[in-house]
């Protein structure tokens, strides 16, 4: 791993682990055990509470730190009430579900930039990574920083399409993704897209209230008629909800020894089901533990 | 690549392909394009085809080659009607849709084993390998043999863990799956099961009707109450109906250049939609092309 995130980073992977005595604690055992110094409140204004036509609600946690300028449109086009009334419009099975857009070229709200930066990667600079150290077919490195999967070669650093990642749809030309119109992975990590567009955030619950759901027949999974959409009721950031209404979200600190062990019980399963522990593990098939908060 | 298998297999993985000139062609284009030679069809013999009670249908290709007592009591419980009215009792998020079983732990059909060898991996003699040539985080080598999706350790080879696989459910000891239970994988390839579970098969058509359905809520996924389930109607190899009413399917040569070339085109996207292609795939992103047989 290059020297500039080794500086930060906390030197132990799966492999330095792989010395720890074996016990029979399986990654569920491990997150219910945690304790609460592993643990990291999700602020509400990085939520995104999408109420759908049929009451199922699905919340959203906002990721600034790699997409800024997606994530500022995002906050504004739920402050202007953008997505209400918008719809569901693609599932393809094993690939995305797809909401809202622009399909009838309104204008976009004064405080949504039509135009905005890439911001497919990231500098690295601040970041603290717990790397895997696994071989992966995509990235040099992959690993986790700030509660998120990403993969690094070293300088920049970049979400990973990882099942319940979220995303902002463009057309051909990058710069073409205003926020309007998001999506999520509902199959295999479609990891050839991580670099190729900007990533958001992800899913923390609801998640298949997205998956549920008719596969359009179109091209691409679109839905033919409108009758097949689902439609959205309203999509507010949580600290624009009535306190009482706000859920709130932990995620576990990727930088924790919970975590850290966490990994390695994802990576070797001693659970009696398992005969042969694979020893490994992909960065998409450990998903960061999140939870409701226990105050809620 | 141990020397066992580099003796039979093809020795041109994507790194022997990038030497290739650079085409706008996508991995669509390529299936699409393939000669009728690139393609083999299914026997009828290997397709199991799932009528559900809503009358959608879901096709699976067997896998003898891989497990052949599993298959051969599926084949069993296939024509002692085993399946006829059981259930899909489970669907967790992002992992398994699950089948029948025997929950009432009736007698299994005289032609039925009750006990079966684990037949998680096999060895490689006969085989031949396409291997993928990217790192992996599971398995030392993966690519595909005879048109399925594989790990190996240049000796045994298994069957991966890919979206729509379909394996046996067991207990925990490993000769408990009997091939009552089936399982298929809804969401990103749970590869630590991988050598594990006996996989027997994949869903080749239909795979919406086991993933659109409602997730369950109890604990797994399994839903708590039967009338949350959606019933079975029948289960029949396709050689077992009537030939107007048989589907028949065929699937990409694994060892074939066209299959070469679509793993490359999956692994470096060049259609214009990429400003980055990955230069690298992970088996389970790169699903075998199947189709109906277009005699249909």
């Amino acid at each position: 791993m290059p020297d500039c995130f080794t500086r930060i980073a906390f030197g132990l992977g799966l492999f330095a682990l792989s010395t720890l005595p074996a016990r029979a604690e399986t990654p569920t055992s491990i997150v219910k055990q945690a304790p609460s110094s592993a643990w990291q409140e999700i602020q509400s204004q990085d939520l995104l509470v999408l109420t759908l036509y049929n009451n199922r609600v699905v919340v959203i946690q906002l990721a600034p730190a790699f997409a800024p300028r997606h994530v500022q449109n995002i906050v504004a086009l739920s402050k202007a009430r953008w997505w209400d009334g918008g719809d569901i419009t693609r599932v393809q099975d094993g690939y995305v579900t797809q909401w809202a857009g622009n399909p009838s070229r309104k204008a976009l709200p004064a405080t949504v930039e039509a135009v905005l930066p890439p911001e497919y990667e990231r500098s690295d600079t601040g970041l603290s990574l717990t790397p895997l150290n696994r071989p992966d077919a995509y990235a040099a490195q992959t690993g986790f920083t700030s509660g998120w999967p990403v993969g690094t070669d070293g300088h920049t650093v970049w979400l990973a399409h990882c099942y319940g990642m979220v995303g902002a749809g463009r057309d051909m030309p990058p710069n073409t993704g205003d926020g309007t119109e998001l999506y999520t992975v509902i199959g295999q990590a479609p990891r050839q897209l991580d670099r190729n567009i900007a990533l958001v955030g992800r899913v923390l619950s609801g998640m298949d209230a997205l998956t549920a759901l008719p596969r359009g027949t179109g091209d691409m999974g679109f839905y033919r008629t409108p009758a097949e959409f689902t439609s959205i009721q309203s999509a507010r950031l949580a600290i624009d909800l009535p306190s009482s209404a706000r859920p709130r979200f932990e995620v576990m600190k990727t930088d924790s020894p919970s975590f850290i062990q966490y990994l390695h019980a994802r990576a070797n399963r001693t659970d009696p089901f398992y005969v042969r522990p694979a020893g490994g593990v992909d960065v998409c098939n450990a998903p960061v533990p999140t939870r409701p908060s226990s105050q809620n």
